[in-house]
């Protein structure tokens, strides 16, 4: 029988305070079935980005929750709860390391050795870190990414524009609604039928077909109509990528999300179904990776030829370039990574995926906090459009919650403003705040956030795990320090950090540091990198750089 | 000119409190000729182990200490100050991360390019973090585990016996003494003269020679006589080991300390003095790396040929087995690792290299923290006379400090009663507290401390990730995280600690925390990987591993 876990609503505690109730409550909704992939398998997103290494340890970090004191500290080792130490009331109450390796020994094969024995678990970003908020988390993310390649080649909007992208899973699935909030059309391939039930049940694709010629008769319709439309292809992309070049068929933009980080359980080779990938996998997994190898050289290929043909292509932070040029696509780095075309003047200012949720489980909290931070920056249109979007088209998953770019300065702001109305009694329950471990000053990524870095410091690791250290030191309510993430093992290391506003003084502290320590370091570390945004960030903010005194 | 630093002593403070004053002048005395390889660098010790940067960033880390608030935090990234936030009074002052890379660009060749460019900086353990206290901090080690050998092998005593090793570096200059003191006879062989004569400057080394057959001589006679005798060999190990196995010579102990661990800077190739390699190292870095390869190969295959033919050989630490490995001596790792032979079990209980520093600069308070440790723990007869042996030989380097071997629940109540004897008057000034990074619960290197365990779960870097992450919560004063160190770029990661004993409350608060913490997390670790000795620990000392509850 499967154990179907869901975070309790309401304002009755199963732990001591609101500072234990909340990684409680986020770690199950972490497990949400209308939040996870895959809850039997304690998978959330992302390959297999677990929140807790095995149920026993997951019933063991409850009841451990359920009687943590709030000057003690749960210590999480990949996904199990390993120690209980007495810290104090400004230390957080839950610290956890996931899928962290010493560098010689940081390859999927030696990974998945250890996890097979039991000693380690993949946290991907926020599934080990208990902050993932379904699929509205990444939706921003890419309405911001579609926005801001809309702005740069066709004049703000994707009006009449077509993109390709394969993977409708827990990040790739915001896509087609991503595109379609820029008022675009896309074709969106994905091999595995569940996923794109799913997206239709979300309301996050319009609709499906498994015929190529129908869906592209859609899609062209759509785009001499200026109409925006999402459409599902089931399929796969290194057959149907190739076919279109074939035909002469270039869409406008094209990108992807298979989660090929992960080659042996995020990409299914062509010529097979899903679930005839699903046997070959486990029964033989060393031919399984030829035939993904094969595929993504195809899918690759492909792409760099609709380039050439003039569409504009990006990879979108699956490491699938890496994963082609491996297996002999030597200009498979042609094809740009999203963050330095797209995202890294926003780090700059310290702009990044800020989030937060209702603990009550109540929807009116999120209505409420909207309002807040639409009065708080009324300046902001690109704010306001993306809110009042999100109120119509986002469906809640799991507990209610919201996300929006903030930068420097407003996420502290914010996060004040709602510890107040806590406070006050303006919401039914306290709010837990966070973030992506995707952001301005948590990750060092060469081939994602830090790809070509101005001073050429991409691998410098420094950073994420200053990021960590200085959450702990600022209060935050949990943090956490990951290996792999959404580039894979070997690729990336990265900081997470929530904060509950529980509505307390100590919180407002705790809030005001944390809210402007974690996003300033971000800035810092663009400053220190020579971006100009950056230093007048800094200087706008009075963050103290000592080399810039 | 050079500058030469030295640390303040007194009581007049140059910052606003002992918390700053202490990581002020724990930086200083690092770098204090005392106490530094190559002050005029910034080098302390280990290849090229800096205290900071470079002068500029040195400077401004004062400048920044010197007005730093009781609630501010200093942000140091490979030795630059590079921020300052806000935070709070149980927070550190300063947290650091030195030498960090993402796993797949962690090597030697990309970290060298990353230096030159100013970018990064590498940290060792104890000489980024402001905590190495010159060679008395390895004298404890070394003497510990010639000890453990004496007592595996030689029932309890290297009377009569012979140790072969080289290199008289900053830590393996500790190595005469630490035979002689267990009674043993030592031939080391050193390449670079200024080092031999630091060790005889020191009392650390008897006497020295650049003739082999003389030195020789004078080793076989005290072996002869059962007298403890030390002799520096002026000559290359490369050169000295193989000849020796041609004259069928061999000890009954070989190790080795060359700092191996970086080719190009910590090992001289047979066939050169000194400073011909100095200039070769520069001219022609690939050539010099060639030629160290081939030396290598020789000086282990010396060694292993000895091991066959009866000598009791351990790798120290330095990564030697894996670089001749590499360069095509397959049985290299036929040569044990000295933790999983001799340091394991010492770990499992919690003990590990602690140790504290007067910031008076005043001799006396050491030698009446030395007669408290004494007293607390009169049931500890090794550590008496590690303490009267030390007493005796060990010559004050910077500003006084020593190192002992405590474990669990022994380092809290040690360092409370420091910081009882602060706040009484008892001594002149505050004592920092701290430990190597090399410790139980510190530190992921599969080819050093966590060499072959139990588990298998060498590689698994979780552990000192969480270290440094509850240090920070507990109260430390300021934490650090490292890669690379005694193994090289890619084959550790480590975290330390340092806390002041100002004798305030807050301070035996966070004594009290970090002290049973920090080791804490080490019974943990060890705990969690099946040792029996841990779990026992962990129990006597009501440790909370929820998984055991
Ligand atoms: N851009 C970002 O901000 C960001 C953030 C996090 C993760 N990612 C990366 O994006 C990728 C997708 O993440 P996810 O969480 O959606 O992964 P996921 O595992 O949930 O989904 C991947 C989907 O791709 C489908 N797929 C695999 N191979 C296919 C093929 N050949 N043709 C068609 N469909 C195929 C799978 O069936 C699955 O539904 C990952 O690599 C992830 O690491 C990106
Ligand atoms: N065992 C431990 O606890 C421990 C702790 C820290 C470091 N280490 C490792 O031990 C090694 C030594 O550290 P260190 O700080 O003394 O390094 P160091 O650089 O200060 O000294 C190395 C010495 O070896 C000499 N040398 C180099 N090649 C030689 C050769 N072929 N023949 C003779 N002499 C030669 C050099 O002249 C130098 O004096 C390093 O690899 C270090 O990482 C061990």
């Amino acid at each position: 029988m499967e154990r179907i876990i869901r975070a309790p609503r309401g304002t009755t505690l199963s732990c001591k305070s609101w500072q234990t109730e909340a990684p409680m409550r986020m770690l199950m909704n972490n497990l949400d079935p209308e939040v996870a992939r895959d809850p039997a398998n304690l998978i959330v997103y992302g390959g297999t980005g677990r929140a807790a290494r095995n149920w026993q340890c997951f019933d063991k970090i409850v009841e451990t929750l359920k009687t943590l004191e709030m000057d003690e500290t749960l210590l999480v080792q990949s996904g199990k709860p390993v120690a209980v130490f007495k810290t104090s009331e400004w230390a957080p109450r839950v610290l956890i390391a996931n899928s962290n390796l010493v560098p010689k020994w940081a390859n999927w094969e030696y990974f998945r050795e250890l996890e097979e024995r039991g000693l380690i678990m993949y946290g991907q970003m926020t599934a080990g870190s208990w902050i993932y908020i379904g699929t509205q988390g990444i939706l921003q993310g890419t309405y911001e990414t579609f926005y801001a390649v809309a702005k740069k080649y066709f004049g703000e909007t994707l009006k009449g524009k077509w993109v390709l992208t394969a993977g409708l899973g827990e990040m790739g699935g915001a896509q087609p609604l991503a595109v379609t909030l820029n008022d675009g059309v896309v074709l969106a391939v994905e091999i595995d039928k569940r996923m794109i039930e799913r997206r239709l049940n979300t309301g996050y694709l319009d609709t499906w077909t498994d015929n190529l010629d129908e869906a592209l008769e859609m899609v062209q319709k759509a785009v001499k109509e200026e109409r925006p439309l999402s459409v599902g292809l089931l399929a796969n992309a290194a057959e149907v990528h190739p076919e279109l070049v074939k035909r002469g068929i270039i869409p406008d933009i094209v990108t992807d999300q298979t989660a090929a980080h992960d080659p042996l359980t995020g990409y299914v080779p062509a010529g097979m179904s899903f679930d005839e990938a699903l046997k070959l996998r486990k029964e033989n997994p060393q031919k399984y990776l030829e035939l993904v190898y094969e595929s993504v050289v195809k899918h690759i290929n492909a792409i760099l030829e609709m380039q050439k043909q003039g569409a504009k292509v990006f990879e979108y932070g699956n490491n699938i370039r890496r994963l082609a040029y491996d297996h002999g696509v030597k200009d498979a780095f042609n094809i740009p990574g999203y963050v330095p075309e797209y995202i890294r003047d926003l780090f700059a200012e310290g702009k990044g995926p800020f989030r937060w949720a209702a603990l009550s489980g109540n929807p009116e909290d999120i209505y409420k906090t909207d309002k807040k931070v639409l009065e708080l920056f009324p300046y902001d249109d690109h704010l306001r459009k993306w809110i009042e979007l999100a109120q119509k088209k986002v469906k809640w998953q799991g507990l209610p919650a919201r996300i929006c770019w903030l930068g420097q300065g407003e996420r502290a702001e914010f996060g004040l403003a709602i510890n107040e109305m806590v406070k006050k009694g303006e919401l039914e329950a306290p709010i837990v705040i966070g973030r992506d471990h995707h952001d301005t000053g948590s990750v060092a990524s060469p081939y994602r956030e830090t790809e070509a870095m101005k001073d050429g410091s991409d691998a410098i690791a420094d950073w994420p795990i200053l990021n960590a250290m200085l959450n702990v030191a600022s209060g935050a309510t949990w943090v956490s320090f990951h290996h792999g993430g959404g580039v894979g093992i070997g690729y990336s290391l990265h900081a997470g950090m929530v904060i509950v506003a529980d509505g307390t003084d100590l919180a407002h502290k705790k809030l005001e540091r944390v809210l402007t320590n974690d996003v300033g370091l971000g800035v810092v570390r663009h400053a220190d990198a020579g971006y100009e945004i950056a230093i007048e960030t800094a200087k706008k903010h009075n963050l103290r750089m000592p080399m810039l005194d």
